[in-house]
């Protein structure tokens, strides 16, 4: 595996990094780890890694992994760079052949993404997006109760992504520095919150559920004057079936909110419940039966879910592991070898995604009227 | 006390008598507990209650009560029926001077809704609306902190009642059969959905935080064909400072919920998060400190939480206690005893609750567009 | 009703008149509301009770109201003095033919103890022993859930009480002057921690397993030097079934705990939990299927719990319900009408507890032997 | 890094594999990975391990390896063998100079652990014995919160470890058949619930009070007929301060409970309590403040918390994560680099261990009397 960005002081990177090692599929050879290339060369030191790869640009780094016996060469690249450098170096890697893991939000433009999704198919290419919450084990059990029925017709939908972080930055009392460029639409393109955070929610409605949000109606907010992007905001959605509604709420401005991710799924037999700060707890509320709370490494669970927790039951697990997850099943996928389509999000979330960030953006300029996702 | 409905079989009844019990300022004496005559007295009967005082319509009731010694009669009147029958009842009341505690909706239409005030204000009576979790004494706390400034600048305030019990009816398998006249707009007024539950949010929202809210848009969902009000639904909301946003969530179709009422209040500074099915926990998140969960009957709280709760620290007080709370604030009110404004929700909240109900009907109607409270 | 004690700041008086008026069966007539008169006259007015039941002494008590017509009289005394003065009067009081309902611990001692039971069986009276937490409607449920034998063989039992309000009162800090009768043995017995809070756990595991504890080897500690009671300790406990052993837990010395009651009982099938400080909720764990909790108002509940709820789904219900479910199940009692063994606690409890409370502090005194109940 | 145990099938073995994998200080290079040497042969190549240092015996391994150049040998050995072979493997490894990190417990007899301790000592080694649960940042937080002082005078200690996977071994309907050598004598040593689990609850007091346990009363069971060890057992515990007095409680045959080790330190001031199945939660509970709740990753924790996390705050770490930070602190110290006693537990809490089990057998097996440790 080779890595562009997540150099030091990246916590991302470091993200990566270890979840690779965790599923124990990949060894990080070489990349391009920081624009300035004498701290990039020094976290190589600090990792071991060869400095005959550590390169000075993608051009340089395609040309050299190419040139390499085909055993030898990077089998796969993560990107792990602010959203602005996430298509260049993808559209670049992947027309040389290279698979890709790639954070998200995916591009910077809907048509930037439907690039990157013409590649992947015609190179016949494995790319995962980390779309980590997808990789926890009660997630892919929501997933799959819902895909067997359990909450009848489904009614509402409802997810939420509260942080509070953005807080100390704008009014200048933190010290997370790294979220800054978060703020600067050159480097995190037309959304903050909708773009950052929203999209999570958005991803994990289409992947728990299968549906496809059709139109949204968003209000942004921009909290503090002077700040363009928006902070915080609600999205009204709405489905090809008529009689189902839901809402997507997204905040970086939830003083003392940590990572407050929670995915609700309504239906007219029950109910499921996911929240991330918890994430080895699934509730599923019904009206004739006690509320039942569905934990990993239970022979209850469905085949994904149990597959992607490794201890007995009781010892938690977290978002390393969860990362790591979509490691493996980028992994298998790599390798060829069977998986569930559940085991990592591909280019094809990354285009819903920037059709996701889009629409909401437009719906907001437009004064909060329907946009077609 | 008198009691206008509440007979055999009427739960909102039996809970209001129950509360007034509870703080032990009322004895129930007589009143009108069913409009099939023979069905009232048996229910008076029932509770030991003199049939002299179980009258057949408002008017006898007013005339007789009149006519006893002032020590003698009903000094206030509770009014439990169905929502079409408030405002009728009430009017009658007022004008009569009588005190009134009163369910809400408050009335069918905003007119009425004016009407009542301007009634108690003419007459200077006592009017209780019993938004019974503003009776909570947690949720008194959250008010009073925000009123002390903990949360810094508030930037987003999100509030959710989400229940599932009308499921069993749109689809014929419970038994609540008394919940069928929420569905019929001649009973239940111009919604179903924001009326009942959405307007205990909505109201949850200006009690807690002194805030008016100002704009609202809606998306409501009647969720089944043949259905004729809204069953679900979300409202978007805006305040006079145009850089705080909000949304409130409401839905009587998310099966297996209960009564899942959560008010959260975001700032630059810290947040308040109160849900109702374990009353007795408010949680406070900051960035700087540990989450702190405020319980009852401790130094550390504000004198209304304190006086909304009788026990010592760790048996938990429920619904009724918060019902009980409100009937006590009124007693205050009519003995001419001091109190604090927080103490019972008045006529004006029900004119403010009128007012949220029809704007958000409104804006559903014309199309999901913005609409002035 | 007539009630001994419980004057002016007793709040445990006020705990029995809520819980009295809320179950509607009970009307609070007369009694001797404190020892000085004075005090109970001044009391009897702000209750609006008639001077002329305002006793000076059980004698009076006894002849006054026995001289009254049958259907006038009190039909039943709740005593709420320390526990010093349970015995004295509820001798009286049951030899004149009056039922009861008492504070626990029952009596000083165990002969007491089982001279209270002689009479109630001879005068075929109602005694309810006000173990209140055997009024929350998941206790019941748990009763009835293990009764129907869902835990398979029972293999563990333990349960806990933890306080932390004698702290304050043993190192001067406090205010909660109420409490410190509880550290003299002239007024508490023979224990504190034991004799207070141990017996409630106590009486929670032969509540809800309708198995008797044979046989204690206790480790009590009186924490600072000075005090002469337990405030804290330690009992493993024995059954008939050797296989099967247990533990109580209880102390008055945890700083900042409230009022932690647990109840836990182990089976080779599964277990259940119980605790009081979010009494709405009963937890099922199971090898085989996911987690469960069992909430009031559902179909799903059994008779019993069913019945000690009377709101909906949702509407947490607390303290004093329980305690107003113990009142009902006595009403039903003194009114002969139907009623199932688990609706109130008896003298036979009430007799359980002391054999309980002496045995453990005889055990501590032995040097911690095993010493049966 | 060589590992001896730990082949195909065992989830302990993979455990540290992976562990050390994240905290990426160690490389697998080599081992005996099963007493069949096919096995270990196999599981080396699906590891990608060269076979040439896949090794027959102890005695080879210790003998190739220190053929090898310094600065290419094994630093590290860890061993997951089922107990009965810790004591063998060490004591040839520790003479020889291999730092150790092993599993616990850490041998047979107490005996066999000193002459661990005095080797350890007399060579210089580090040894890390995988009391996996002190490594979660949160229970390093409750140590430094205690050894601050927060709690004032600690007057109860409580800790529990609840499991249920022995039901469906017992009863012979589960799968989980690598369990079956813990009911072993043989191999398990003198105690099932206590030698595995209640250990941890032992060391986790010592741990987070400094505090040495210096007696023990205890009643084991061994649950049903032609079991040989206890499978549950309640142990009273007494300190040198004669003030202090607690218990320690373990089970494995609560049906259901998948891991439910909780630790309480309660004190004049307040009392601490962690949970390990949401292990990044530390409730501190007070007399005059709101209860707090302590997360990962904030300003507000002390330094050796904060540096056994690594993401940002609420994104969930776990079991694993713990893992590594042992692994991390032992690599430090073999890097001779600083680092804090509280990084990882040494062979003197294995001593300290073997102790605790053995004078809790022999106090049961003497009838329930008080022991020295």
């Amino acid at each position: 595996m080779g890595m562009i960005g997540g150099g030091i002081g990246a916590f991302i990177g470091d993200a990566h990094r270890r979840a690779s090692r965790i599923c124990n599929d990949y060894e990080l050879v070489g990349g391009i780890f920081d624009a300035d290339q004498e701290k990039s060369r020094e976290f190589a030191v600090s990792e071991g890694i060869n400095l005959t790869r550590v390169y000075k640009n993608i051009d340089e780094m395609i040309k050299k992994e190419l040139a390499l016996p085909k055993n030898e060469r990077m089998q796969v690249v993560s990107i792990v760079t602010p959203n602005a450098l996430h298509f260049p170096f993808a559209g670049k890697l992947l027309k040389n052949g290279f698979n890709l893991v790639c954070e998200k939000p995916m591009t910077m433009t809907v048509s930037e993404a439907l690039a990157l999704e013409k590649l992947v198919k015609e190179k016949k290419l494995t790319f995962a997006l980390t779309h980590t919450y997808t990789g926890y084990p009660m997630v892919r059990q929501m997933r799959d109760l819902i895909k067997k029925g359990v909450l009848g017709t489904i009614q509402r939908i409802d997810a939420q992504y509260y942080q509070g972080w953005i807080n100390s930055i704008i009014y200048g009392t933190g010290s997370r520095i790294t979220g800054v460029w978060r703020l600067d639409p050159k480097h995190a393109g037309v959304s903050s919150c909708m773009g950052d955070i929203g999209v999570h929610a958005f991803n994990l409605i289409e992947y728990t559920t299968g549906l496809e949000v059709k139109e949204v109606l968003s209000d942004l907010n921009s909290v503090k004057e002077g700040i363009k992007l928006d902070l915080d905001g609600t999205v009204l959605i709405r489905f090809s079936n008529k009689k189902l509604k839901g809402v997507i709420r997204a905040s970086q401005v939830c003083g003392g909110l940590e990572n407050d991710i929670i995915i609700s799924v309504y239906g007219s037999k029950g109910s499921l419940r996911w929240g991330q700060e918890n994430p080895n707890y699934l509730y599923h509320y019904s009206d004739t039966e006690p509320t039942k709370i569905y934990k990993p490494a239970h022979g209850y669970n469905m085949k994904n879910a149990e597959e992607a927790h490794t201890m007995p039951a009781g010892h938690p697990e977290g978002i390393y592991e969860a990362l790591a997850n979509i490691y493996k099943g980028a992994a298998k996928s790599i390798r060829k070898k069977k998986f569930d389509p559940c085991e990592f999000p591909t280019v094809h979330d990354g285009v819903r995604g920037m059709k996701f960030i889009h629409s909401v953006v437009n719906s907001n300029a437009k004064g909060n009227v329907w946009v077609k996702v």
